[in-house]
């Protein structure tokens, strides 16, 4: 529509600078110290609404970091979209990989760098700027909700009893998300779905000091030593996880949904060269995009123990850690494998170690139907603004909350992401172009026209 | 002798006094931020000698940290005894797990805790107490050379060099060194040898930067999971090392001697009570002494790669690192084995990854013969002051700069150590007995009695 298009080359400017400054807040939510910085920037996100034109905003306490809501209700006959997403960020470790600052956008190349660029900052304010146009011109064409969370890089462990308790609060006809990716511009894509997530940690403990490797090495089992089996111990020679029933309730995508992935467009020689690898590793059996997408995976995220300093120490140390997380595919539950995993590695804890385990987070794997009017509503505003039908696929990343969303209010998400892969998600110089951050702000506006015509 | 016993007596407090000011000096010789405090540490040992009674004590440069070198020479007909030690510590780190500052010697139950109390400041400080006792009552039997360099706990890179120029200036009949400890008070022990010892670093990298473990995860090798298997298959079933080559050149001990060895004291229940483990663990076929002893050994020092910080990060990192090291027995070369590591890790990386391996350190395994005046002198010494034989062990530390000093100075070692092996060496609350500091005091002049008499 040529109005929101006038509206938002008016404000572009602005759009980005408002964006900038949001990104200036470091909201990780994983460590205690930026508790602040997280009220700070939920407040932040709330005037946000206000000035973009809800009717109301509030900052809802919970037992962690604070939920922000609001909406803009005209019209009880019209549909309503709830749009959801996070205002915290991922830690920015390892810093010094960092080319500027994590919390000091800095734009290069027509791509602003940032912790949270991508990573939901940029993709929320894509929202809250489109909700803006829609108000400005007078084309809100539906009513409209926001759930905009502050837990999510941590597994959103308090949003569940938030949804619970607001289901009247929360009540609409579809949830639309934009933390996802597309594969390009050139060949735009909407995920049908999240894998779900099971994070647990591992803590070998040997010697109840650290000791000289010398005058006891070799005659008491090295806790890293112990760990390093552990974890050589959880995939087989064809690259499938050991850990007994982890496979059990994976329900296998059929030989249709496989035929469709495998023409979805990838350019392995591309792919490996922007990662930097001579070759790809995975399941046996299974290609790429399979799996990321319909395969579940064990991933080790993080390891330590004894001396990780400059030189050397000779040191046979008492501990070593492990953070593991494992990636789910429709059917598996979350609970279920966290508990498996949590047992299974204290049951091959080797002799002379003893193991604990404890869980980090977790959250159910989604599927989006493609038949409905969501998805379909979707698939014609990408169509609008891109010109073509977007390819419909499974993403490899997890929102916890999805599962949860959908057994509790009954209604259907909706991923329209406008990131990419390579956008350094979680990693140091995440990125998000400016392109696709003005892109969303033009074809959500399409989203909500085209759903509210469909339902209507 | 009355007269060292009195003068002891009298200087008892003093004695005390001066060692906790030099392990107040926080001379870490592998981290670069105390290149300032190891020159003042340098010049404390220096000015003590000098304090002692050395006719002339010098600091030399090296191309790491200085070497103090100081002597007393007065009657050339006599034997002469080369003391060697070490100024340098280890790093204290995990600091977190030390029940006072590492620097801040505390005496509690009456033992000095403090990095450096035992290995080696404690040690190297009763020679010069001893040397001080000899020369104040004016029976110093013979000349007396101290050579403590600053770089033994990063495995004295630059000792060789300096030894080999100064031949001369080095001269002498035994070297003798307190290093080391003994089984206990009760149970004296005097060490005939210590291993050796190759150090390097392994850094696997997979893709060229941390990625979201949700988006590739499945997909990339993860360079924490390659390097677990990579350490997982250095030790068979047996806990043999599979490194292929690594135990060609191990001089086997014989029947003879490992029956010796099964005779020392060695309470299996008391050790594992006092490390806190339920299990030993070790290469089958040899006992925890042997173990320690006469067999090769690889422990793993430290290990490090991706999130390691409070909470969860969903990242597939891109590096992952752990320090190595191998102690190594009679016969088996530290240059051969480094180079025999540094290839093996190379060549078992996994598809998917690079690794690089580099060197840290190494050193040459020694074996002192019990049959020479050296060792039968240091006999003597310890029978006088403990009223016991001591008894022979193999050590399971590592002197790097032992084999050089045979092959460069033509002389042989005694190892005279009077610590213990529960002292926490290289751990956090590092000890040492203010018991066995004035024992060692005690014990040391006669050794040079006793020597000088035997080389008569």
């Amino acid at each position: 529509m040529q109005v929101w298009k006038d509206y938002q080359q008016q404000h572009k400017d602005r759009f980005l600078e408002e964006l900038l400054a949001l990104l200036r807040i470091p909201s990780i939510s994983a460590k205690s110290e930026h508790k602040t910085d997280m009220i700070a920037c939920a407040n932040s996100v709330k005037d946000h609404l206000i000035k973009a034109g809800a009717t109301t905003a509030t900052i809802y306490e919970t037992a962690g970091h604070p939920v922000v809501y609001g909406e803009k209700i005209f019209d009880a006959s019209l549909p309503t979209v709830l749009v959801y997403g996070h205002y915290d960020v991922q830690p920015a470790d390892p810093l010094d990989l960092w080319h500027t600052p994590p919390f000091e956008p800095t734009i290069r190349d027509g791509k602003i760098f940032a912790r949270g660029a991508c990573d939901d900052k940029g993709q929320v304010f894509m929202h809250v700027k489109a909700f803006e146009t829609m108000v400005a011109t007078n084309t809100l064409p539906c009513n409209i909700k926001f759930i905009i969370e502050g837990e999510e890089e941590v597994g959103s462990p308090n949003l569940g009893t938030f949804v619970k308790a607001n289901k009247e609060l929360l009540k609409a006809d579809v949830i639309l998300i934009s933390d996802s990716s597309m594969l390009s511009m050139e060949n735009p894509s909407l995920d049908v779905g999240v894998r779900g997530l099971s994070y647990i940690e591992v803590e070998v403990t040997g010697p109840n000091r650290d000791l000289h490797s010398g005058v006891y090495g070799g005659a008491v089992a090295n806790p890293i030593t112990m760990l390093a089996k552990m974890i050589a111990s959880c995939h087989d020679e064809n690259n499938h996880i050991t850990i007994p029933g982890f496979y059990d309730d994976v329900l296998e995508a059929s030989a249709e949904d496989r035929e469709k992935m495998s023409k979805v467009p990838f350019n392995e020689a591309e792919y490996k060269a922007d990662l930097g690898v001579d070759s790809l590793w995975g399941e046996k059996g299974y290609t790429t995009n399979e799996r990321t997408g319909i395969r579940p995976t064990l991933e080790l995220n993080g390891i330590w123990g004894g001396y990780t300093g400059e030189g050397a120490k000779t040191v046979l140390p008492s501990k070593a850690f492990a953070k593991i997380s494992t990636r789910l595919v429709p059917n598996q539950n979350s609970t279920k494998i966290t508990e498996m995993l949590l047992k299974h590695f204290v049951s091959i804890a080797p002799e002379g170690v003893v193991v604990n385990a404890s869980e980090h987070h977790g959250g159910e794997p989604y599927l989006t139907p493609i038949d409905s009017i969501e998805y379909k509503a979707a698939e014609k505003a990408v169509f609008a603004t891109f010109g073509k039908e977007p390819i419909p696929i499974r993403g490899g990343g997890s929102i916890p909350i999805c599962a949860l969303f959908e057994k509790e209010l009954g209604i259907k998400i909706v991923f329209m992401g406008f990131g990419l892969d390579s956008d350094n998600l979680h990693s140091p110089n995440e990125k998000y172009d400016i392109f696709n951050y003005y892109k969303g702000i033009e074809t959500i506006p399409y989203f909500h026209q085209f759903y509210t015509e469909m339902k209507k």
